[in-house]
């Protein structure tokens, strides 16, 4: 009577191979060409995780060195720290606030309110060493556009995220996070539902999106070119959430 | 000649749905049971990923809250939360160094040294209201164990990880992170690596069993009961880190 083999819930984690990306690059059509180079077609309820570089780079948030002109803050800090002082500018006028200033990074609020290391500006992957990736100017944004273009051309409703790789305080290494989001709720919150005993779960409130993230992390490598996941067989309540959902307000924050 | 479709990366994530865990259990049996009642059988090269909720059931890390004698302190900051005393002392039993105390929670140094909140004392999923579950003693140990079982019932070598679900400053929401580890590298460190570009990356150390753990969080659910978790088709580096190679140590934390 019973089932005799009751299938589990399975997740499937694929990396996606793009080549180099430029400004202008159409990522849905790029990323639907390499699924079905490699075999693959995306359906709704699947989740696609961009990098920020790729997005970045599509539009055009790159940065030539060569045309910043450092304030006396850059400069002294650069000095410091032994960094190129344009670097340093331009963490500096993408941020809102400094939280922390080391040798080894500049820890900020960005004006998107992410609090990350150097606002998340970047020279690996670039092409020109003097050249830097800035974030996406609204990720939210960049992943809404993604999942449109996506379901008018194959008519799939997906959900988006875009993620980039952050440190995190006390613990070493860097994870994948979600800094944009389209077309899923990025918060699951089991407060008021019952845990298995009945009782109720006061705490429980789960960073799905940064989870999601970070499980695509694991086919992304950093010198692959893996810079596009899709995560499939995760069941994700839909919704409009913006990625900054995932910020905790300063007031609410022990450690800001 | 070019081959028509290039399989990607894929990493597939299995929940296994384990009967309640008394004091005792072994946990690799329940597991093999739980695989082969839903059709899977462990190989060498799969990951592991325990919840600390039943690691800590099974090793009899289970406190009943009537035999604790709450010191003054305690005492004194359930009075003003509005928690139980003998709750808040052994969050202080089970800590090296309070870092904040909240109304929400208090941020502390575990005797293991991972910085978390209520050091991990947890009265979710727990069969009688007054008990409460403690951290594992060492869960290093604890996934150590559990690889050896394995191993010795079916020959497959397989890493294991331990998990627990936990906060973190500046993002809402909390993501499964690594607490114990066995058979794996911790880190992936790619500083000296060269990126697409042919750059040194200077600053990428990724945080492998966090990103596992983050994954496995996908598939466990906090109502579902699926506290062990496979993944199948991640390139690891087998090694024997422990996972406090995860802790920064606090002279170089910039938050603590």
């Amino acid at each position: 009577m019973a089932r005799q083999t009751e299938r589990a819930s399975r997740v499937e984690i694929i990396g996606l191979r793009l080549p180099e990306i430029r400004r202008g690059a159409d990522l849905a059509a790029l990323t639907l060409r390499a699924a079905r180079k490699q075999g693959e077609t995306l359906r709704s309820g699947d989740i696609v995780v961009l990098t920020q570089k790729i997005v970045s780079k599509a539009e055009g948030r790159e940065v030539t060195l060569r045309g910043v002109r450092p304030s006396a803050l850059a400069r002294t800090w650069a000095r410091r720290i032994g960094r190129d002082a344009r670097y340093i500018e331009l963490i500096l006028r993408e941020s809102s606030r400094v939280l922390r200033m080391s040798d080894r990074a500049l820890v900020v609020e960005t004006r998107h309110g992410f609090v990350c290391a150097n606002a998340g500006v970047d020279h690996s992957n670039v092409a020109a060493s003097d050249r830097v990736t800035l974030l996406p100017e609204d990720p939210d944004a960049s992943a809404r556009r993604f999942a449109d273009s996506i379901r008018k051309r194959t008519g799939a409703r997906i959900a988006v995220i875009v993620s980039d790789t952050w440190g995190r305080p006390w613990r070493e290494g860097q994870v994948n996070v979600a800094i944009g989001t389209a077309g899923l709720r990025v918060l699951a919150d089991w407060r008021g539902r019952r845990d298995t005993f009945g009782r109720l779960l006061t705490a429980t409130v789960l960073a799905v999106a940064d989870e999601l993230a970070a499980a695509a992390g694991l086919a992304m490598g950093k010198v692959d070119q893996v810079p596009v996941v899709m995560i499939r067989g995760f069941r994700f309540r839909a919704g409009r959430d913006s990625a900054r959902k995932l910020l905790r307000p300063a007031k609410h924050d022990l450690f800001r």
